[in-house]
């Protein structure tokens, strides 16, 4: 296998982990650079992650009432001025339309960074009376940043998403909206991406621009690094207001609606990527991988080898996604490709399984083999899937709860933080200062406040010493 | 229904058919307008059928070996400028980004009018041999292009398509790839829109903009105009030859690759419309409606008609998309609603037929009545979207074929552009001065020539009586 691993071989995570995380990016054709500064090639290995991740979470958002729009990509300038906290947000990151074909445009366009501002611009078209209410609106599309430093997957200049967007009658239903999306997105991480999240509220100084309330699920990665992987926002009826939105309540009164709005990316990618891969490249999780099964033949110019191959993939096809791999490459080669493309099962077949009516299957997790009997392939695969599911999780899980500290005075958090990666926590007082001065001195942001995780805090704020309000996961993050 | 026809009433084809489609758009909720300028909201109901067509076409895709990306969706300046033809035909339409936050950009970018030169930009990082060849790449994205003059889903500045990408090591491969997706395009109009399209090739003048050949679908409107439903393209090595991509081929010789495009859009919703739709508004193909079946509960209030639809509804679940108004609207209010919105089965459910163990089914097509025993009633419905479906296909066959005329001499074809709304089959020299006289005298514009009836072709071009080459479809277009 020298020379295939030559071919494919990647820095370790040990050595360099933003190398690590580019070579698997690139090794394992997810992405390829463009000539378009800061954004990216999704190549069709990259792809097919994200249209299963599309496929499990528009399930969920329909399963809970949602259904999909499309909005346009540009916002006008006065469109996107009219809420104050969005605009100063947001303004200074936007890509600016100012010409169209050869004429200067009267006013100029952003491409969309995030679409409350049409959404309202749309609402207040079709929201009336208290019977137009709920929308319960998705749409899947890609916005615009202009980032200076960018990464694959985890921050480029566009990026794929989906964007929620709810208009409620009454401040209550938004709330229980904007707790019941987080949920959705903890359920999603959790179970299809085998991602283990803290779900929690931000602080106000990490809160999204407009939103009253910003809750976040956030993942700790392989380095130690914070990475937020989902947020979900109550707005209060602060768009309403600044869009002149107003619907006939039952009453016959107007009243102000009260609005949500929840966004996942494909900075979930990078997220799979960095909590379950190695040093051999990507591990997938089964519900997202693009092949569960990679079928690879040995002394596959022996007569019947082939023909048995076939007959496995066509068995398992309807089943399990699968593939089959007949190329003249070597085995060994097929082996290294399949564990960088993080293919959850290998089976091998070869002329001696063939006779003894049995294969071999290899799992990428933990690398264990298994000799099966052909008869009960499917049970076995079932099995295997749901199994290293359950091993990802947990390995994640074990490995955050090891990377978790507690902190209670700032020269320990400081220590913590500068020698042990991972997720602090700490109490706070709930100053804006304490927030910034461990920023400073920790190099530490605020993650989240944890639900669940709020009553009865006693003790001392971990910055300033005078008594606490919030318990608060801190640190360093993508 | 005195009250609800005013509601929803619409202005009649006949009256005024521009008027009449855009009132159907609205009334229907298939869209809304913006603030964005030519730009439109799709919503729910518009973006369910959209949601369908995707699909059905991206599994047609798929079966014949194409794999999703995205490609970024700025093209810098340089990039476009690199194949002389095409951006001849596109900068003048196109939408320029030249600041990024409050930053001057170095060189600007325009939004993708279409992506051949960014496919072209990654093909050369990763065709290096024959190995590597084909890539069959297709992306679900929107474009903009910086129109005019702007109608719902027909003529708008961003619209939603896909675009197929493809590169082959010989021109034979890419030009089979060429027709084989023309073909498909072909089939999915015919079998699931129910449209029945004349397959051909574009004239010399009506070609996209940079490509060697152009295949098109054309589809004849309610009110003879003709619509460009999807087009696909062989680029030759052009294209290769402007972006510098080779390949070593088996031989071990450096060539240049042969590259395709093709591309459908939300277009074929105005197809739909305009195909089937009639002065009740909209009326969809089975394949891609929204709801297959509504249910409308009469004499609601009585006891057990509720639970009786409740239970048909979820009786029809699993088989159906099937939906339940059990709103507190009319009986009259519904019918007249969901034959807005096209809904091609209707099922009525009250008291007697409960009583008679029966429902009423409606079809939206012809609008005729059959009693059902509700014993039977997946198979008659099963039958009735089928015989939906293929009336609907035949109903529009047989309105183009009599809205298609001949024509052999100018006058003729005037007198007939001028009267006859429809397509006009006439002979044509081949010469670029007839097209554009017959664009200047009749208004018509070709449409294309169609495939498989340009053998032995005999006779004067309709225009200078010169002896004629091909055979070709004019019309008024969209």
């Amino acid at each position: 296998m020298g020379k295939e691993k030559l071919v494919k071989a990647i820095t370790s995570m040990e050595d360099d982990f933003a190398q690590w995380y580019t070579d698997v990016c690139l090794k394992s054709e997810l992405i390829d650079y463009t000539s378009v500064k800061g954004c990216m090639v999704i190549r069709p290995y990259g792809y097919a992650i994200w249209e299963n991740i599309q496929r499990i979470l528009d399930g969920m958002f329909k399963e809970t009432g949602h259904e999909n729009v499309c909005m346009p990509m540009f916002i006008p300038e006065s469109l996107l001025q009219k809420e104050k906290d969005h605009v100063e947000g947001f303004a200074p990151e936007v890509a600016w339309v100012t010409m169209g074909g050869s004429e200067k445009l009267e006013e100029r366009l952003c491409v969309r960074p995030t679409s409350e501002t049409l959404f309202c611009d749309h609402y207040k078209n079709v929201v009336q009376s208290w019977r137009d209410l709920p929308k319960l609106y998705n749409q899947w599309v890609s916005v615009v940043r202009w980032e200076k430093t960018t990464r694959p997957f985890l921050r480029s200049r566009e990026f794929l998403w989906q964007e929620g967007h709810t208009i409620h009658a009454t401040a209550e239903e938004a709330m229980e909206e904007t707790v019941k999306m987080l949920n959705v997105y903890a359920e999603f991480c959790e179970k299809y991406l085998c991602i283990p999240v803290v779900k929690g509220l931000k602080t106000e100084k990490e809160r999204f621009a407009g939103a009253v309330q910003t809750y976040t699920i956030e993942a700790l990665m392989h380095d130690g690094k914070a990475l937020q992987s989902g947020t979900s926002h109550y707005f209060g009826d602060g768009f309403a207001k600044a869009f002149d939105i107003q619907y006939t309540d039952k009453d016959n009164k107007l009243s102000y609606p009260h609005q949500t709005s929840w966004g996942m990316t494909t900075r979930l990618i990078g997220a799979v990527i960095m909590t379950h891969g190695d040093d051999n490249g990507l591990v997938l999780p089964p519900a997202v991988a693009p092949k569960q099964v990679m079928i690879v033949p040995i002394a596959q110019h022996k007569e019947g080898v082939l023909e048995k191959a076939d007959e496995l993939f066509a068995r398992l096809k309807p089943n399990f996604r699968v593939g089959l791999d007949a190329s003249e490459q070597s085995p060994g080669w097929k082996f290294a490709e399949y564990e960088m493309k993080g293919v959850p099962v290998r089976l091998e077949l070869g002329p001696k399984d063939i006779e003894n009516n049995q294969c071999v299957l290899v799992r990428r997790d933990t690398r264990e083999k298994y000799f099966v009997s052909l008869d009960e392939l499917e049970e076995k695969i079932t099995w295997l899937l749901e199994d290293i599911a359950r091993n990802m999780f947990e390995t994640a899980a074990a490995r955050r709860e090891n990377m978790t500290y507690d902190a209670t005075e700032l020269d320990e958090m400081k220590a913590i933080a500068d020698e042990k990666p991972g997720f602090i926590r700490a109490l706070w007082c709930e100053d804006r200062e304490c927030e910034d001065k461990l920023k400073e001195v920790a190099g530490v942001s605020s993650r989240c406040m944890p639900l669940g995780m709020q009553e009865n805090i006693e003790g001392k704020c971990v910055c300033c010493g005078k008594p606490a309000k919030k318990l608060v996961y801190w640190g360093k993050a993508y």
